[in-house]
């Protein structure tokens, strides 16, 4: 069971030459898939996610439709939120609400410091489920959220283009949000190992707002937080971070020992590498709207990534989650252009 | 007329050395002043926009209640798209809509290239008529969006996080956004040299959306265009380049000839003026969500600003938009600190 037919991703992130570049899609497990619309039709999110069935099913869709070399479990990064003790809502389509936010110390004591068996059991199962059914085709990712991007929610209690609330939260009560930041932290360490016990081969942090923060604020209420994560984790796991936007602090992050970094594509390769340093594999970094183009422009642009990246360490991925507009096809040509990449004369 | 009690602003922008950093804010004539809350719920954007006195008091409000070193009209850079034939809505709190958006090269022809004296006239009317009442207390700045900025909103036809459809018209059909691209650039260089002449001290050029675009894209899409409009404008007039988030590319706009460059707080002061070069003024970067901070907070922050900025010139300012909810006293503590840091034994 723990032999993997397909470990190029495994490898990359430990630092090994690998004969190509491995490639995943963060959101692959999503929208832009026929399947998954229909099982979208049919249950809620929660549903889809709670359900160990259908969690493991639509994990798997991708691997099998689209060939890509790792499976993500389906869940939520507003899962730990919710385990905390937080009332979610994910309504389709109309993105995150958290109806009761955190707006003061006070309401820290609504919170609570979780039972991961407990509350987040079925994400375990999913995981499970999903590993026998991979049956060693490929590695399996679990995630979470980094602190500071589920506090955005937590506080601001919904999507936002700013964020203004949390920070404002975390600016005039820094008690209050450090607090929230170190409760949310210890959760999603358990919560991460207990992924790992049920059989997560990597996982990644998502920072999804971490861009919005300061370079000095990032290490104050981002960075801190997920390098006591990655600490705690690294010698369980292979660990990738993927704070969006965070360029300035690639150093800082390599620095935390996470063997992955993922980065968006406002970032040249090769700056990325200079920032980060020779050993830690880079994520990414193709402009998800990009695969709205023709698939001719699509392959031309995928070999331009991958050439920007040779000579390092690098996992092929958007720089963001796929979007749901994006026809199946060219999602296809993005793997394939990267699988067929070593063969190409041009290199 | 044309002597300026304080020119701050425009010996900053020139390169020379000044007694002290000026200092103004992004959105400065915006929500979070009182009285410009009294305008907007008695008269609509438009007519706020439209209406010289109106325009007027507005834009000078700042000058005379938070004590800026510099006034920018009060508009909205949706006029061009308005001039230019499309309809635009700014609904109060609901961000600007453009009902019948830009999708294929047929509907360029929907467009016009507008005489600006007959459709804009009403913004070199405002800009006149504040020059006046301003009386040479300070520099008057007039803007435009950038033609990628100003693509995003007629394709897109309303806000969005990424301008997914916008991006793709790009990539499907780069021949009509390109034609597009220059309608607009056409356009926007008329309207500028009009507010030249109307008496703009300083134009702006607002690329909000630059920083949803990678290196080779921002060049393609962006900034051969801003670098039109910074050539033909940099002989009669200063002028400032805002594209939030293009810090990948400061060098490539200071090479424009722009006189300043604004940046964003994502980016430390230090690597900005390593990527620009020396010559450049550099414009910013407070993080706008720190106005909400406590009034200490703000005043240490603004003087860590400063210090990081010294040794180049600087202008002092946000590194996007004020907040609406950002109270008075806390955008006068930012301009004061600013003011009196010439003074700070600490320096």
């Amino acid at each position: 069971m723990n032999t993997l037919k397909n470990d190029l991703l495994l490898r990359t992130l430990r630092g090994e030459k690998t004969e190509r570049t491995p490639v995943w899609m963060m959101r692959q497990a999503g929208r832009y898939l026929p399947d998954y619309r229909v099982l979208r039709e049919k249950y809620s999110f929660f549903e889809r996610c709670q359900n160990p069935e259908l969690a493991t099913e639509i994990t798997i869709q991708p691997v099998e439709q689209v060939g890509v070399d790792a499976a993500i479990i389906f869940s939520d990064i507003l899962v730990v939120p919710q385990a905390m003790g937080m009332e979610v809502q994910l309504i389709e389509s109309k993105g995150p609400l958290l109806p009761d936010p955190i707006q003061s110390m006070a309401d820290l004591d609504r919170l609570v410091l979780p039972d991961v068996e407990e509350r987040l059991g079925y994400v375990f199962d999913a995981l499970r489920l999903t590993k026998r059914r991979l049956a060693g085709r490929v590695p399996l990712i679990g995630f979470a959220g980094a602190p500071w991007t589920l506090l955005c929610y937590m506080v601001q209690g919904k999507g936002s283009k700013t964020f203004d609330e949390a920070k404002a939260f975390c600016y005039t009560q820094p008690k209050a949000a450090h607090r929230l930041l170190q409760m949310i932290t210890d959760t999603t360490i358990a919560y991460l190992r207990g992924q790992v016990a049920a059989g997560a081969d990597v996982v990644q942090i998502f920072d999804s707002w971490g861009g919005l923060l300061g370079p000095d604020d990032f290490e104050q209420l981002s960075l801190q937080y997920i390098r006591q994560i990655v600490t705690a984790l690294k010698d369980e796991v292979l660990t990738i971070v993927f704070a969006k936007g965070a360029w300035h602090s690639l150093e800082n992050m390599a620095a935390t020992g996470a063997n992955g970094l993922g980065i968006d594509w406002c970032i040249r390769p090769q700056m990325a590498r200079e920032l980060a340093g020779p050993r830690v594999a880079l994520q990414g970094n193709f402009d998800p709207a990009k695969l709205l183009s023709p698939i001719p422009v699509i392959e031309k642009e995928v070999r331009a990534m991958l050439d920007a990246f040779a000579g390092g360490p690098h996992i092929a991925n958007l720089g963001h989650g796929i979007l749901p507009n994006v026809p199946v096809e060219n999602a296809i040509a993005f793997v394939e252009t990267v699988k067929n990449y070593q063969y190409e004369p041009a290199r």
